[in-house]
């Protein structure tokens, strides 16, 4: 099958950090347009430069607000900041109010910023694997931190949370978050608690609950890394910072972004983060085979006659028989 | 391969309705185990017969609660009840307060009631498809309603939602929540709203806003059942109802049951039933498609040597080396 693009060009553009390129490029993605592993794999030797960061927590904890005030902190260390949003509630997804577009949209023009949003359905190869492909052509179009937003609730949004370097959760101080929290697994993925809107009363409740209950998992394993494998050596623990922001006003913003580079600097220099760059790597080899598998799959699907799929055979049935047309009709 | 177990012996334990059957039968399924489709096809006659009604909302809503309450008034009219919770929040997954879990431990003992939690991970086929299947088995067991009880935030969960014949989406008067809803996809997946919680202020409030927003909806195309395909005719046009609860003291259900058969009875006086199940059943037969050959891909990745793994080559390099030898090596 001829490419819908040239992905040699396309490479290169994105390459020489073009950002219609890279938005196009992210499409071809998503949408799977014949050539689009061609692209990846001419910008794999790009990638892992960036700085990956997850940003997840329930809906209305504030993701989005953050995520701007900590963008906006990197523009003034002369960072480029890409930002995957893949959460449906975040304004940089259009599902916010109009306020917080309107924050949005200002950031949205600012140079050395590449906002995009992963639609949340539909991508074939699943909605995690294309948002860490989406992050790598950030990544090989030169941005130095690439900031993950995703909702932390849902199978496919917490896969993404974990699939980055570092993942903050954001939680707010409304009574039971805490709670909720351990709940929806968010626990499990987080490097770093942010009590978001924390001038509301409640916050230091909730820092304290949080406190406790990490120290209640302290007794089973370590909180290391994402990814990390605690062996129980001091030096290979990461204590889990738990800290107040308001990001509206960006308070706390900059220890933030110091928790941020404290955790990095923790990995990389704990072997964590070569092993977390192997892992994703494998993943993306994983997924990539299996989107192949898929898609063939897809196209012998498309390809089945209305006979076979009303033949009033169970659908186990039907399945094997497309499937065995599948393995023959393969190119 | 020889399967784990016997299809047609477990197939006919679970057609007899033996709870122990049923439930090492989506274990099976679940898992994967070998046999599993041959277990499904062989149950395929079976199914159909259930209601599957689908209660999601987002964290902290009573989904669990109302569906407790919603399971005891079926049990007063001695139906059968199956309750699958894909809910990482629901006290059904072991989630919840311990006065949740106690409440529905309870229910768990009832005769007539069979109670399900799906892992929110792991599952290679997709946590909607081994949901599905579930409900399935249930249904072929013999319960007449399937409550699927999911988290109305994440993209699996919703494909669960969507996956039953009634879609009652529950939200609780807490400021924000319809604002939450519209933002989290959920007003797409609802035939029905149910304002939980609703002794509490705000509750008229949200029924307001909701209308609202539902009305500007009937403006583009006319609130139709989950499925369906609205064609503008008068009694081709669900009306949604938008209803208050209070479950934790059974208030509302009676109303909230009649609204369900309502909407059943309007899927089937317009044809839209039959069209949703045979969409359903399209849609097996392209989930076990899909998962026959991401089975096998799996299979290869498993013997992927760790030359090819550690290679240096690219992740899609890899995938794709991986792939050929796939195709050659399927059985």
């Amino acid at each position: 099958m001829s490419p819908a693009f040239d992905p040699e060009r396309l490479a290169g553009r994105i390459a020489g950090g073009e950002p219609l390129a890279l938005a196009r490029g992210i499409s071809h993605v998503e949408n799977e347009s014949d050539g689009f592993e061609a692209l990846l794999e001419r910008l794999d030797g790009r990638t892992g430069r960036a700085r990956r960061i997850g940003i997840t927590g329930p809906p209305g904890a504030g993701k989005s607000t953050l995520t701007a005030a900590l963008t906006r902190h990197y523009l003034n260390q002369s960072l480029k900041v890409g930002i995957v949003a893949v959460d449906p509630t975040s304004p940089f997804t259009g599902g916010a109010l109009l306020g917080d577009r309107i924050r949005m949209g200002e950031l949205s023009t600012e140079p050395g910023v590449f906002i995009r949003s992963m639609a949340s359905r539909g991508s074939l190869g699943g909605l995690a694997t294309a948002t860490r492909e989406a992050a790598d052509l950030m990544d090989a179009a030169g941005y130095d931190r690439v900031i993950l937003e995703t909702l932390g609730v849902g199978q496919a949004e917490l896969d993404i949370a974990v699939s980055a370097d570092t993942t903050a959760v954001v939680l707010v101080p409304e009574s039971g978050d805490g709670v909720q929290a351990m709940k929806a697994g968010l626990m499990e993925v987080a490097d770093l608690f942010v009590i978001n809107k924390s001038d509301r009363p409640g916050a230091d409740r909730l820092e304290k609950e949080i406190a406790i209950i990490m120290s209640i998992r302290f007794a089973n394993r370590p909180a290391s890394g994402a990814g990390g494998d605690a062996d129980g050596e001091a030096d290979d623990v990461w204590r889990m910072p738990i800290m107040q922001t308001v990001a509206s006003e960006a308070r706390g913003i900059e220890e933030f972004a110091a928790h941020l580079d404290r955790h990095f600097d923790w990995l990389r220099s704990t072997g964590k983060l070569e092993a977390h760059r192997r892992t994703a790597r494998l993943r993306r080899a994983h997924d990539a085979l299996l989107r192949r598998a898929g898609r063939d799959a897809q196209r012998i699907w498309r390809r089945a006659s209305p006979e076979t799929l009303d033949s009033g055979a169970s659908p186990y049935a039907i399945a094997r028989r497309l499937y065995e047309e599948f393995r023959e009709t393969l190119p």
